[in-house]
């Protein structure tokens, strides 16, 4: 039996914690999950879940504003699994303060290096030193079509917000997290191009992420979608109806 | 006769002095124009342009990954001039290497981060500071409708590129650049939504930069389009003949 490779960053609390639980409950035992936080020692609901799942979760400390604790766990990793099926950029942040900037007057350019740093260079430090090792990816995650040109390797999610959307952005306010979702949608989009060009080739995929459901549900739903996709999806963002958002 | 004063912010060479030169050569002895560098004891040929024009040019170093430097610039423009009418965000650059990344190996926390400062954060912060000297504006730039409640008292530009349209994008690579320009896309739309609100209001434009003319008539090409600003084309991307650019 092969064995699924899934990594979920920031998967301590909230959506990454879920996505942990949900590939657990539902694709273990073929399938390993490899779930990365800042403060492992900390994480006390993440290490409940791993003692559940005996053998199953590998738990690295991965600070993403840590250029060199990415680097360590790709190495880790590669050496451990030899690949990556699936990876799921799950932390962010909306403001080092907690709260988005409603005008002007609150927005600092240390609050928006900050979120940026989190958002968006994030993901895509984890996209450098991963990408080798989703292309050693066996395709277990995704939907695999007929045609063997068109067979992918690995996923990468970034999950993205409708906020993030310049042409639906109709309200304003929240600087620093729209923008960080700007600058994330187009290295989202930069990486599907770059990667495509490789062969096995992995995708990538922005989901929104959004407050209207429980994270339970939200993960359903986007687990729902990262099952059903396939090569010709890849590079853009989507609602939570598949349907797709303006950039 | 009422003074027009235009600020440009990366003065010192390139567009940003073009513009400089373009407004005096144009709008001089009626028009006033500030202009920001960096390292103004280097600045020589913008030094050379305010000996041609006594009394019309006002050199102020501001570098805009410095906070406190565009804050003391808005104070000393507040005390002399009491307004803006325009503000032109020149100052840019590919990758602090010079070389815009290839792939993602030539992509670093650290050269994201410092392009995403000077690009993105850099304007955002000369729109928090300008804004109430914007609110001030006589209007004296862009093109004045004549229903009095859609007058506008100043605006900003902020030099986009057609590289920053995450829809455009079939080419990938430039990682830091495009993501700086995708966030300074968003920046600039949040700043038309927010600046909106008051009465009476400046608003904001994305002009693309791109390398097919000379510096001039790159200069020539967004004064015309600025020229004619009204209020209901805010917070939008422009191609060069004026027509839309997706975001």
């Amino acid at each position: 039996m092969v064995l699924a490779v899934a990594l979920v960053q920031g998967a301590s609390r909230g959506l990454g914690l879920e996505f942990c639980k949900h590939i657990l409950r539902n694709k273990s035992p073929a399938a390993a999950v490899i779930a990365t936080c800042r403060a492992p020692e900390g994480a006390s609901e993440l290490m409940g879940l791993a003692a559940q799942y005996p053998g199953k979760v590998t738990v690295l400390k991965v600070d993403v504003n840590r250029e060199d604790e990415i680097k360590g766990a790709a190495e880790e990793v590669r050496q451990r699994f030899g690949k990556v099926d699936l990876i799921i950029n799950a932390s962010a942040m909306l403001h080092p303060s907690g709260k988005g900037e409603t005008s002007l007057r609150d927005v600092s350019a240390q609050g928006i290096i900050s979120t940026l740093t989190t958002n968006t260079v994030g993901p895509l430090m984890m996209a450098k030193y991963f990408a080798p090792l989703l292309l050693r990816g066996g395709g277990c995650f995704g939907l695999q079509p007929p045609e063997k040109a068109k067979l992918h390797s690995g996923i990468i999610v970034n999950i993205t917000a409708k906020v993030g959307s310049i042409g639906d952005n109709g309200l304003g306010g929240w600087y620093s997290y729209r923008m960080s979702k700007a600058a994330l949608n187009m290295a989202t989009r930069n990486l599907s191009i770059e990667l495509a060009r490789s062969r096995p080739k992995p995708y990538h995929r922005n989901v929104p992420k959004d407050k209207l459901f429980s994270t339970e549900h939200s993960v359903n739903l986007m687990m729902s979608i990262i099952d059903k996709l396939n090569i010709e999806k890849t590079g853009k963002a989507y609602n939570w109806d598949g349907t797709e958002l303006p950039w």
